[in-house]
C-alpha cells in the first residue's frame, strides 16, 4: 500500500465541461472544487469567466476540449447540437457524457454515432437543479454501457453522490426523465392552480406552500398501494370510487370558476374521470385509469 | 381538582353521523372506538350492519338521528342531499358538522339554512382516506364559528389529531380543499402516466413508485422559494428558464408519442409554457406561470 496524494492521477481525471448554461456551469464548478483539472468550452465564451477565474482552462474549439480529457460531459439546451459541435475525428478514445434532455430514440442515434466514430457514450439525466449539483441530495441516473459509467463514477461522483445505472440501452434516460417530467409539472401546475385558487381569497402563497407540502405527501403515501394495484391489473376501492372523486373534481371546476380562476387545469382533470366513468370504471378506485394513459387518445 | 373517569360526561360525547358510505363508516367507527356514544343513519340501512354489532345505535330516521346527539357529524357523496334529509325543526339548538365536499357557495347556503332553524354549522374537508380517518396521519380542516369548533374539538379529534380552523367564512374549506385538490389529483396523474410510459418498455409500476416519491419529494422541496416569488411577484430563474423546460415537455410529449402511451396530459403541460412564452415570459422562471393559472381562459 501506497500513501497517495489527494490531487494524484487516482483521485483526480482531468474532465471536459462543455455548454456552460445554468446548468453546465455549475457541472463544471462541481468537477473544479473536487480538484478535477477542468476544461471548458461555451459558444457564447463570455459565460466561462468565472470558471477561468476559478482555474478552469477554456478551450478555443469544441474540437480541442474533447483533446483536453478522456472524459467530455456535454450539457446544450438542444440535444442534437452535440453532433453538430464534436469533431468526430476527435472522438477516437473518447468518452462522451451527455446530460442534456432528449428523447430515448435522440440518445440510441447520438450513441451510433459516436461508437463509429471510436468513442463511447452515456446518456444521463440530472435530477437536480444546478444550486443541488454536487450536494447530497442530487441523483443522476445513466444509461448505456455499465463498465463506462464503473470507468467514471469517481469524478461523476463530484455531480451527485447517488448515480444511478438504469440499464445498457441508452434510450432508457430519457424514458426515466420523461416519468419524472410528468410528475414535475404535474404537481407543479396543481400547485400553482392552488396558489392561483387561495390567491383569489387573499391567502398567500408563503402560508399555502407548507399545506400543499403536507398534502403532497398524504398523497405520495398512497403510491405503492397504486404500482401494487397496476402490476395486478386489479382496481379495488382504498378510498374512494372513480364516481366520487369526479363530483369532488367538479368541485374544483366551480370552485375556480366561482373565483375567477383558470379551470382548464381543473377542466382537464375532469376530463380523465369522465373518460374512466364512459369506459365503465365509475366503480373502481383511482389507479385504474392508468388504462386510459397507457393507449393514445381517441381523436375527438 | 377532581380525578375523572376517562369514561364520564367530559370524556365522551354523544354524536350522530349520518352516510355510511366508505368516508362516513369511517367516521362512526373512529367516534366508536373513543367510547363516544354513537348513533347513525344511512339511506340504505344495511351499511350500519357492521357499526350496529360494534355498539353503535341505528337511528330510524335522519330526524330521530339528528335528535339524539348535540353533535350531527354528516358525509355524503351529494353536499345538498343534507337540506333534503335534516328536519329544520329537528335542529333547533344542534350542531352539524358537514365533513362532505362541496364548494365554498353551497357551504354558506347551508349555513345559512342550519342557522335559520336556530342550529349552528361547520364546514369541514377530510384531508385523509378512510383507512386514514382516526390516525395520527389524518388531518381535517374546519370552517365556520370558532367557538363552535372548540367546544366539539375534543370529540372531533377522535377523527385526526390535527384540527385546522381556516376562519369563520363557511365557504374556506372548499376552497382549500379545492386547492388540494388541484395538487392531489395532478400528481395522480402524473404519476400514472410515468407509469404507462415506464411500463411501455417493460417497467414495472412498484419498481418505479420508490423513484417517483424521490422526484416529488425533490420537487416538494422547490415550492418554499417558488411561494415567495409569487408573493412577491418577481420571477427570476432559480432553476432553468420556461424556454428550457418547453424543451423537457417536448420530450415528453415525443416520448410519449414513441412509447405509444397517451399524450393529453402531456399536451396539457406543453400548453401551458408555449402560452407562457406567447406571453413573454419565456426568460422567467417557471412559478410566473401563476400569472396565467389566475385568469381565465381565454376561449381559444
Ligand atoms: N436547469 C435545470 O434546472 C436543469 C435540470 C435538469 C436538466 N437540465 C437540462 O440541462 C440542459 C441545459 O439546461 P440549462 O438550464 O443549462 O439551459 P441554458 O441555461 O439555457 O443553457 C443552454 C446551453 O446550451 C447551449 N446551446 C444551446 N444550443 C446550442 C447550439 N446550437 N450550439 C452551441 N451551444 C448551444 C447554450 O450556449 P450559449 O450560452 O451560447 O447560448 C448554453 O450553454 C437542458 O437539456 C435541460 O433540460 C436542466
Ligand atoms: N373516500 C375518501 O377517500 C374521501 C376522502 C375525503 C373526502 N371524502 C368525501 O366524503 C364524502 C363521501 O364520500 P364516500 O367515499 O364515503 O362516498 P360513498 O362511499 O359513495 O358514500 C356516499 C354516501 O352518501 C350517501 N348519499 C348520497 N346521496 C344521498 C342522498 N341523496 N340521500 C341520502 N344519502 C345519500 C350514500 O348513501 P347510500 O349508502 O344509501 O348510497 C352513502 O352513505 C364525499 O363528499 C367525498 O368527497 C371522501
Amino acid at each position: 500500500m501506497t500513501i497517495q496524494n489527494p490531487t494524484s492521477a487516482t483521485s483526480t481525471t482531468p474532465v471536459t465541461v462543455i455548454g456552460l448554461g445554468l446548468m453546465g456551469h455549475a457541472l463544471a464548478s462541481a468537477f473544479r472544487r473536487d480538484g478535477h483539472p477542468t476544461t471548458v468550452w461555451n459558444r457564447t465564451a463570455a459565460k466561462a469567466d468565472q470558471l477561468v477565474a476559478d482555474g478552469a482552462k477554456l478551450a478555443t474549439s469544441p474540437r480541442d476540449a474533447v483533446a483536453a480529457s478522456p472524459l467530455t460531459v456535454v450539457c446544450l439546451s438542444e440535444y442534437d447540437a452535440l453532433r453538430e459541435l464534436l469533431a468526430p475525428e476527435a472522438l477516437d478514445g473518447r468518452t462522451v457524457v451527455n446530460l442534456s434532455s432528449g428523447t430515448s430514440a435522440q440518445a440510441r442515434d447520438t450513441a451510433a454515432w459516436v461508437a463509429k466514430h471510436g468513442g463511447s457514450y452515456l446518456d444521463g439525466g440530472i435530477l437536480a437543479v444546478p444550486e443541488g449539483v454536487g450536494t447530497a441530495e442530487a441523483k443522476v441516473v445513466y444509461s448505456g454501457p455499465r463498465e463506462v459509467l464503473d470507468q467514471y463514477e469517481p469524478v461523476l461522483r463530484s455531480l451527485a453522490p447517488d448515480n444511478q445505472h438504469l440499464g445498457e440501452d441508452h434510450g432508457l434516460t430519457a424514458l426515466h426523465e420523461a416519468a419524472f417530467l410528468a410528475i414535475m409539472y404535474s404537481l407543479l401546475n396543481g400547485f400553482l392552480q392552488g396558489a392561483a385558487l387561495l390567491g383569489a381569497a387573499g391567502v398567500n402563497v408563503s402560508s399555502f406552500a407548507p399545506v400543499a407540502a403536507m398534502g403532497i405527501q398524504v398523497t405520495t403515501g398512497w403510491l405503492g398501494a397504486y404500482a401494487e394495484q397496476i402490476d395486478n391489473g386489479e382496481y379495488p376501492v382504498l378510498d374512494a370510487t372513480i364516481d366520487v372523486q369526479r363530483t369532488a373534481i367538479e368541485n374544483l371546476v366551480r370552485e375556480s370558476e366561482a373565483h375567477g380562476v383558470n379551470t382548464d387545469l381543473p377542466n382537464h382533470l375532469k376530463s380523465w374521470t369522465d373518460r374512466a366513468i364512459a369506459a365503465g370504471l365509475g366503480n373502481s378506485g383511482y389507479p385504474a385509469l392508468v388504462q386510459l394513459f397507457r393507449h393514445p387518445s381517441t381523436p375527438a
